[in-house]
């Protein structure tokens, strides 16, 4: 007998007959002869709904309040869901992030996951049940209901696979699978059927919507299979594994792009120890979240070091830069809003040199302007101007062939 | 400082705004230099929409899940209230019942409170904040949420009143206080000040919607006195309280009446003990909840018993009367759906005799047939055909006076 996590999101359980169609699957899975876990999000828009009450009812609602309103949204789908279930003939209960253990820290609306107490789903799963457990929730030290931000059911789905030690975790969403790149932007993408953690991070981390960041590092961190697939047919997704399991030939797997960034940069900052982390400090302090930094060699003493934001926290940012700007004694800073960032990924660049300067010269060669570099083992982002994102997306898919040519 | 419990039902947070008025209310309360603690209800008709999507999923949901489903209600109403509240400067917190240490047994959609733990309510008020807590919710000892049933957020507010030894228990609803007859079917009614524990036991278990009997039950039992004043106004409403305080010469507090009953009759069963217990036990362990029952002496050996009973348990009736018919090798038995009941409550009857024979004089007089008597010290009811029930009801409150001459 196989444990199998599902998680459903928003989209899969937006209305009474998609629960329904929800629930035949899961019944499916359990009369397969496995026991089954279910992460299930709010319904469809509900979420959206509640903020819009908070809203009218106050201009900055209180974060631990937030978290109260908008846990009522997985509390619906999942009672619904195991009605639904239940009304098949399967036996099923449904539990809240506190009544499934997930025990988190006290951020309120961006919690993490510190523990899971499993005795209850073990139990549960004992007596027979199907589990519907709510995502994005859990609850602090001192009882109180917290949310975990952005993605937060696909991160619930993966601890809890790592908690109750699962033979697979399947995240059911609108899209196949994990893409090479944007359908949206590059066309004719292929599919990818395996992805590395490392590589499937990267991707996250840089704008690919399909998983969020933390729970493919949780997934890695508990070795966490992760199977992406879509809940509106039954092809195969992507999985998301260990590397050494992965096709060892494929140079680049996949090309993530993202509009939503700012390029900061001070200039004219001395060229001594300890500025990076003045800087640095300054904005994890203010809750800046950076996602790349670059800084090149100066002259004549002072250097000028850039670095890419999310765009909602563009007013932070320059709050906090034009403080630290007259700590150091600087020249100026620049916030740049029309630019995005590309960021070519594959574990095979490790064996492969040479993939930086293809980028650079793909890029140069149709006349698209680098504002900014940064790579790592297995990628390379370069921020370009955000008009010719879309270009230097579809270039590059060529390039490294990750459209499928036969389309 | 005293320690005020307020509770505001649906109608009073429908919306935003009426959040925000509410708000207002309890902020001056606490700005008037005292502890409160406040218990809502869910806004407006959103437990009606939750039963309508649960409808679409079930035909015919458990009961467990169905709790987990409507306890959202409350949890939006008193995270938005706590925010409405948080933005007005004051310092507040929202607690589900589960956080309220509100512990029920595993009734599932009917649970009764068997404990609260009031450990965390007098640590968040020793914190100097206003305390919002779902009404009608509890957990099990399993961890499990359950819903209190039809009046639970009543019964929630008198139950914290008294855990917390409250100094009053105000109860907030759509109409001034509690009526000596229904503003709706007699004209000119008095409204009441004071009312004894007792005759509003009588009055809320006989048709009267003010408030709850469980609520009533608990509020005498425990002493707490429970003030029952509109949302949207400032008036004095009723006073709920020992009868000792009350003006003693009153014989006629309040009448009571109901449609929503049907009479049930079990002809020719034979007049001998244990016989009232047969019916009456069958009746039970199916859930059909009698309200009254009269028997009369029979001729002939055998007897006629009569009882009323809910509308909506009528089914159920009828088929356990039949078996019950055949085990006691009864005659036949008789479901009338056209009758109401009429109950005059007064704590004086029991010090003035004869205020049964003028209910029966008043009506008598008036051409109006009764069909079953069934009195107690407090309280006399009768049932009568649906279509005199409006006109005995305005004859009976001009015969005791309960009607504003002045008006």
């Amino acid at each position: 007998m196989s444990l199998i996590v599902q998680k459903y999101g928003g989209s899969s359980v937006a209305n009474a007959d998609r629960i329904k169609n929800v629930a035949n699957r899961i019944v499916n899975t359990k009369k397969q002869g496995n026991q089954v876990v279910v992460i299930v999000s709010a319904m469809g828009d509900s979420t959206d709904d509640l903020i819009e009450l908070a809203k009218q009812v106050s201009p900055n609602p209180p974060k631990r309040e937030m978290d109260m309103l908008l846990s009522t949204g997985e509390q619906v789908s999942i009672s619904l869901l195991a009605m639904a279930i239940q009304s098949m003939g399967e036996k099923v209960i449904s539990l809240t992030g506190a009544q499934a253990g997930i025990k988190t820290n006290d951020f309120y609306s961006k919690a993490k996951i510190v523990d899971i107490d499993s005795n209850r789903l073990k139990e549960e799963l004992d007596n027979g049940n199907i589990l519907i457990v709510a995502g994005f929730q859990g609850i602090n030290e001192k009882n109180d209901i917290t949310t975990l931000g952005r993605g937060g059911s696909d991160t619930t789905a993966v601890a809890l696979a790592a908690a109750l030690n699962a033979d697979s975790c399947e995240i059911y969403t609108d899209v196949d699978g994990v893409y090479s790149a944007d359908p949206r932007l590059v066309k004719n993408v292929k599919k990818v059927n395996s992805i590395s953690y490392a590589e499937m991070l990267t991707l996250a981390s840089q704008g690919s919507k399909v998983l969020n960041p933390r729970c493919v590092e949780l997934g890695q961190l508990y070795n966490v299979k992760i199977h992406v697939r879509s809940s509106f047919n039954l092809n195969e997704g992507t999985i998301v594994q260990e590397v050494d399991k992965l096709e060892k030939d494929r140079v680049i797997t996949g090309i993530a792009h993202d509009y939503d960034v700012v390029k900061m940069t001070i200039f004219g900052i001395k060229d001594q120890p300890g500025i990076a982390k003045t800087i640095f400090k300054s904005l994890a302090d203010n809750k800046v979240n950076v996602r790349l930094i670059a800084q090149s060699s100066g002259e004549f003493g002072v250097n000028n070091i850039c670095f890419i934001i999310d765009k909602d926290s563009k007013q932070d940012a320059i709050e906090t830069m034009e403080k630290t700007l007259i700590a150091l004694d600087g020249k100026k800073i620049e916030a740049l809003d029309d630019v995005a960032c590309i960021t070519v990924v594959g574990a095979g660049m490790i064996t492969n040199p040479g993939v930086a300067a293809d980028v650079f010269a793909v890029l140069g060669d149709n006349n698209i302007n680098i504002e900014m570099i940064s790579t790592s083992e297995i990628s390379v982002a370069v921020v370009i101007e955000s008009k010719d994102c879309e270009r230097a997306a579809n270039l590059l898919a060529q390039y490294f062939e990750i459209i499928d040519t036969e389309l």
